[in-house]
């Protein structure tokens, strides 16, 4: 079992990787001094893979356990179902010392983390993250949120959990596409901090697409050691934690344009980095030829590296002004430099991505 | 003016009590680094009385200026009008550097509160509370929330304003009843805190009743002094803040059960700390004589002192269980020791709490 520390003073917690540890779970919520009332989240699907595995842990750990259902799929992360959420806990009685365990994929862990962070004015929670983009990125750093019809995550707070922890078995039952989408946030973590990761990347993908325990273990702990740190440096997103978002500015506004339902959030931001990559070396902040590598591994995970031809550039653009990190209607990008190292740039004109957009429209 | 610091590090910002000084907020909002585009949230009853003041204000700082109002009413502070709320910010792009200026009393601060704590995982907010009860009480100290169906603000965070800016001058359009309302909170800070508060509200009844400024100001300012001196000590209410519940244990549960339509809520803590010192009588933590000044201050005040006799102790008692402060269904109560000290006691049990509305009954 690895274990990485987040430190965040008061609210610093553990991650901790292992394989076939869910049953470990109950004795570890013990020293937290929880309510003996406490409630799991989950989606159908991943909760008749694991639900009845973490359940008996619990229980047997001496806790009263409610069981909280939620649809699977994005478009369910929303206000009606954090209301259904509220309205369980209520009925059930869960009071300020209970808990939630979110367990699941992103969309279960960023709506549970709202849940809690919202009922009674703030209650614990642990992520369990059965997807690898979970447990490489939305699981770690305490960000929640729900989607509105108007953009992505554009109702959340920052809402630390007590523990995350990360069972690499369950990738196993985790479909071939959605491994795939996971594995374009450990790229961006090579790409923002680490050269060697990236390297790593290219070498082991036979390795990492088998599924290979310990190399699968290795760059788990390797993106949330560079999440952790990040975040415990800027846990608010008032500087450094902004490096974390390369890939996104654009992925969100091909998500939000094609309305969630051509892409998966990896792809998306598969398809931003190189993006964001092109237009740095546009820039000139970096060579062209560490734009082709990032790109050339993206495109041999399988993931895609160009925008669609049939996506309205206007449409991009003004979902883009919408961006959480726009300020005042200025657009902040996370632009690499060289492969493990990013700038902020907030320089950026809608003239020049126009131009980033079309020419790629023209080559295709 | 008068200026009270509440310390809470990098959360830490000023309480500012005066007369007549809505037009000076605008010129105040200069130095908090915000973006150009913010909104006010208010009700059309008080913006239709100072909303063109604050505006103008805003507007003549340089700001541009986005009015959302919410129908006047505990009634309306729910997740559907925040919903509202969210979409009016999104339409409006309103940004993660943006503000909202909470015009009005606790329901307009306590939603604007949790909306601007979840707005793009939390932005500014700055209370202008106008009613007696939010300038003493529920504007300071960053209790956001809204109302659940199964109980009283069971939904909500701890979100810290900015800015507190309280102009005593709009108490003159305030009514009556809900001027007394207010005051039943100031009487609470007398009982928990401060005896020559208590001794004041006693002495200078006409005067306040009167609406006399110096004497509004003085137990306003005393108020807030108090109620900064706990949040500082205790944000997030793990310890002494619980202290500021006198009167509230029972008063949310005569809320709920009359379904917050038969009184307000200072007249329902009224009631609650009547009732609680003579709990704490009972338990003989406190002299009975002591019991009857806080009685008589209260009626004195025109507030009501007993529970109504058509009210059902069972509804009260279950609805007490789901108090936020009950853990594992354990309820604390803070009960006075003498005026102007409480203690926090959890030894209460539900025989004790059944004579206690029993002999009132009865007695009646």
């Amino acid at each position: 079992m690895e274990k990485i520390r987040v430190e965040l003073a008061e609210r610093s917690y553990d991650i901790v990787i292992g394989s076939d540890i869910l049953r470990g779970i109950g004795d570890n919520l013990k020293s937290f001094g929880l309510s003996p009332r406490i409630a799991i989240v989950s989606n159908p699907t991943v909760f008749s893979l694991y639900g009845k595995c973490v359940s008996d842990s619990v229980k047997k750990a001496g806790f009263d356990l409610l069981t909280v259902t939620i649809p699977d799929g994005e478009e369910y992360k929303d206000l009606l179902w954090v209301q259904h959420i509220y309205d369980e806990l209520l009925k059930h009685k869960l009071d300020r010392s209970s808990a939630l365990i979110a367990l699941g994929g992103g969309v279960i862990g960023d709506i549970t983390g709202f849940a809690a962070s919202t009922y009674m004015r703030g209650i614990s929670y642990i992520q369990v993250p059965t997807t690898l983009l979970a447990q490489v990125d939305s699981s770690v750093g305490g960000k929640t949120g729900v989607n509105h019809k108007l953009g992505k995550n554009m109702i959340g707070t920052f809402w630390q959990p007590r523990l995350v922890w990360i069972d690499v078995e369950t990738l196993k039952t985790l479909p071939k596409k959605e491994l795939l989408a996971g594995l374009a946030e450990v790229i961006k973590y090579g790409v923002i901090w680490d050269e060697k990761l990236f390297d790593f990347l290219g070498v082991n993908k036979n390795k990492i697409l088998s599924l290979d325990r310990d190399a699968l273990t290795h760059i788990i702990k390797r993106s949330c050691e560079i999440k952790a740190e990040v975040v415990s440096r800027d846990e608010r997103e008032s500087g450094l934690r902004v490096i974390l978002n390369y890939g996104h500015t654009t992925g969100h506004a091909i998500e939000t344009v094609t309305e969630y339902k051509k892409y998966l959030h990896g792809e998306a931001v598969a398809i931003g980095m190189c993006l964001e990559a092109r237009l740095s070396s546009m820039l000139t902040f970096i060579d062209n030829n560490k734009v082709l590598r990032i790109k050339s591994l993206v495109e041999s995970y399988g993931l895609p590296s160009e925008m669609p031809a049939d996506i309205d550039i206007r449409h991009i653009l003004s979902s883009m002004e919408l961006d959480k990190k726009a300020v005042a209607g200025e657009l902040k990008f996370i632009l690499p430099e060289k492969i493990g190292s990013v700038r902020i740039y907030r320089g950026v004109d809608n003239k020049m991505i126009k131009k980033l957009l079309q020419e790629q429209a023209f080559e295709k």
